[in-house]
């Protein structure tokens, strides 16, 4: 990947300019088809997703997030982002959901500055050394220079653990343990590589847990209580199937002791995904900062605590649109949908009455009423100068889970007409079983989205055995599971083998750059495949001489 | 003020430094009381506020918001602040009751950028002049020169109302309107001036809206709604009164057209404080950055949106320990409390038998379950190694609003003891009408706190209409409500008259600083008084040859 980086990164380049202009010339048509609509007019001409998903992958991404009013470019400074409305809904709904579950561990809410400084930066190099080239830093106050530089912190760790009056004063005793603080914020990490809405920006948004334990295993069971939390969002909130797993060496967070981490799946040009990682730190940081307790074996020892650390980020939001989204827009799981049904009414022509339509209108009013009673996030929309058509399709654009119909002709059978935003699948529901059937059309939904996101992930997770099946194996958007060494230098060696192999498969924007990257180390599942023989199989890299200790996730990634 | 800014800096700085050695002795004392209980030894020689509310208030604020674990002092970068879990969960309640009421208004929450750019703030002058000594600039970012440095925000209008691609574009029609952004973020404001504690940090967190309006009547009538949520806020759930206005031409809000406020009064050292404030903008900004819609009333016509802008931070908690603790230390409403009710078992002698002592914890159990059922944020103390004496004073110092105890001979009568934490009251409530009654009480400790504190506040707003009597109301710690002329120059000479004029008065280190220092206008409140005749009445200032235009708040302040 780093090798052909430059080759892909112009791609990309183009790719993203395309993709603006699209979006330019989207933006002034939409305007142009909505101006005259405040004059009373018709606009039917919608602007929609203007490329298809399999066609130019990163395009259409950039559109969706875009015209669904996810988000919007920070034109000012580049590589930043502004999380809109329809983000925020999101983004509060997996914050509830994930504030309830580490409320339940005893977690407690922090809020610790937002620079940190060189001296307790440069305690723990290794740390250090992993974010020091994205660190943005504060050199002057007003029009003076500071004595001494601060930086924007890009995670907590050298914020929260390095000095004695903090965070080492509130641990005093054993009985204080297990020690867990959480805290809301955004980060900044100044990237040089290309920046992508949600999946890589200068600052994110996310949780981070600190935690500090009197022993090895009692972090470890953290680390996979909170794992498994995250796997929670993604799997029960977002619909979106994720391997849980370990890092190896080479991929874990650095000054770490080990890394444990759910990864996803982009079915649309085969790569993986970090999802979200839960961090055992050992005693690295606790032995640079000297954070200790008086042993309870033995009075007058001090041991240096187990600390974790773990992060959740707005990320799982773009992970979401790549896998849910089509060629019409966002697909939103109905559980985390601000809006899970949209209210239509139809039918209403020109040479009905203004006391039968009113007297529909009403009866639409009643419906919207019987779905919210019922506890569905549902609205209407009675916009005037729009017609069903357009109304439709920005819904979709939207991702709205469940379109609900309701003309004359409904009016009359007692029924309304609905169609699933994820299959388009129609039908109709008797209006007496309304507060029952549409709950269990957006459970079915949900559940849909799931499973259908599972086994596209499942059938593309390829158990390999032969090298040479490796490339091709990439080339039809699949990640691999071989045997493995789990050295680090092997995984560079991987790296380099797998990359630019098959610029021959190339074809259309996407495939370009695609085939050039090379295969990375996702993790090491949990779930390890049966066939590995320890002190037997080797590892699948044919330059390295070395035996398999594990089944290794690999795959082209984000 | 201004003038003797130095000598006032010198006094606060030696009164701080005297805290933060008695807060390091406080300490150094705590660890060793705590340390033998690891050892299963007793430790009765609890450590709490060590000075007096009245004799040395600025000792006293920064010992107890440090002892009762609301914040720790960010030891690597001066000026900034740790928020520890019981200011999390108080910002929290705070965060929630505001949210829920700026939901019903239609107010839709984003997350823009904490970067602005140069050239985004070179565009509104005076917004910039007021915020440029304040700046973090970010200058590099790894060890590379940024081509154009970026500002963290001291304030997100130059964030967000800039350019066309965003804020401006979300604005199409007349229809959008109003429209209604929040964000809870932080912001960065590199303060010259001595920090302290909530009231002034270089780093606080807050909330802040941006709306935009069609008519200035409809921006005025939101900004007042916002203005009685923030009253709400202090009075309903803080229990601290405030006085509603607008602040003079002098004291508004840089760039903006019109800022109300809430203001409030510390009873200690008779300072007003401003408590939060909800700023019309005007249309400065939407001309600035060219935010117009078409005019409804007239095709094709473009007019510039009206924009309000509103903040509340957590000063608020600051405001709330400096009115309601006392010598023990915080004293908590309980509507903001976590811990409402604290359940301590008492008269465990030990000529009891285990079973006995068993058979009573039992009981205890059956209490706190009572009481949770009931609703109430209660909790129990069962630490072992301290006397009940001990544990009273360590849930005094955290401002628990109501301990009961619940000892053999209460149980004998089938009642519990209490203890007030606002008044120190005690009592006795039979066990049957513990759900009934504790609520009862809870409420009746709120509204109490805030009754007291609304005497003090009204007691010492005097109005006054002789010059000679202003300086002496100062140094009895009152504000000030006067005939005023509302003109700049005039609130400059009010200062300097009232500075440093009653040094003779001076006795103790408090009153050493506060009688130096000048008065300045805090708002012109709604409710104005009698007795002003517009065109008759003079301005109170003796060396203005003005009418009175209103009454006007004025007091030594923060």
């Amino acid at each position: 990947m780093e090798e052909n980086k430059e080759q892909s990164k112009s791609a990309l380049k183009k790719a993203e300019k395309a993709a603006q202009m699209a979006a330019k010339k989207a933006e002034k048509a939409a305007k142009q088809a909505t101006l005259p609509v405040v004059g009373g007019k018709k606009a039917d001409d919608i602007i929609g997703i203007t490329v298809k998903k399999s066609e130019n992958f990163s395009q259409w991404y950039q559109e969706v997030v875009l015209k669904a009013e996810l988000i919007e470019y920070y034109t000012e400074i580049s590589g930043f982002f502004i999380m809109r409305p329809a983000t925020m809904y999101i983004w509060n709904v997996i914050r509830k959901w994930f504030q309830e579950h580490i409320d339940e561990l005893g977690v407690e809410e922090t809020n610790f500055p937002m620079f940190l400084s060189q001296k307790s930066l440069e305690k723990e190099k290794e740390h250090v050394e992993g974010f020091a080239p994205e660190l943005a830093w504060v050199t002057k106050a007003g029009d003076k220079d500071l004595e001494v530089p601060v930086a924007v912190r890009p995670t907590s760790e050298a914020v929260m653990y390095p000095w004695k009056p903090d965070y080492a004063k509130w641990i005093r005793s054993h009985r204080d343990l297990p020690f867990r603080l959480n805290q809301w914020n955004s980060v900044v990490r100044w990237e040089a590589k290309q920046t992508t809405p949600f999946l890589r920006a200068r600052e994110f948004m996310w949780q981070e847990g600190h935690t500090a334990h009197l022993t090895e295993q009692a972090a470890g069971e953290e680390v996979l209580q909170i794992l498994e939390f995250y796997a929670g969002v993604y799997e029960q909130l977002l619909a979106v199937p994720v391997v849980r797993g370990r890092k190896t060496e080479a991929e874990k967070f650095a000054g770490g002791y080990y890394t444990t981490t759910v990864e996803g799946y982009i079915p649309s040009n085969g790569r993986g995904i970090q999802g979200a990682t839960s961090h055992c730190l050992g005693q690295n940081f606790s032995k640079m900062f000297d954070i200790t307790v008086e042993d309870p074996a033995e009075k007058g020892k001090h041991i240096h605590v187990w600390q974790n650390s773990w992060g959740l980020s707005t990320r799982v939001i773009g992970v979401m649109v790549m896998i849910h989204g089509d060629d019409k827009g966002l697909v939103l799981p109905p559980r985390i949908a601000k809006i899970q049904s949209i209210l239509i009414p139809v039918g209403l022509t020109a040479k009905m009455s203004a006391e039968e339509k009113d007297a529909h209108m009403k009866k639409v009013d009643e419906l919207l009423a019987t779905l919210k009673k019922a506890g569905i996030r549902a609205d209407v929309d009675t916009r005037e100068g729009y017609t069903p058509a357009w109304k439709f399709n920005d819904w979709e654009l939207k991702g709205v889970p469940l379109r609900i119909e309701f003309g004359p002709k409904d009016a009359a059978k007692d029924v309304v007409s609905y169609a699933r935003r994820d299959t388009g699948e129609k039908g109709t529901i008797p209006i007496a079983e309304l507060t029952t059937k549409v709950p269990e059309l957006l459970e079915t939904i949900q559940q849909d989205m799931y499973n259908k996101a599972e086994a596209s992930f499942r059938e593309h997770r390829l158990k390999i055995e032969k090298w040479d099946d490796v490339v091709p194996a990439l080339d039809a958007k699949n990640v691999v599971i071989i045997p493995h060494c789990l050295v680090p230098d092997c995984e560079d060696k991987i790296k380099e083998l797998t990359t630019g192999r098959s610029d021959e498969a190339a074809e259309g924007p996407e495939s370009q750059k695609a085939p050039s990257m090379g295969m990375k180390s996702l993790c090491i599942p949990f779930e390890q495949p049966e066939g590995l023989v320890k002190g037997e199989t080797k590892c699948l890299n044919p330059e390295c001489s070395r035996l398999a200790e594990q089944w290794c996730m690999f795959g082209r990634s984000y």
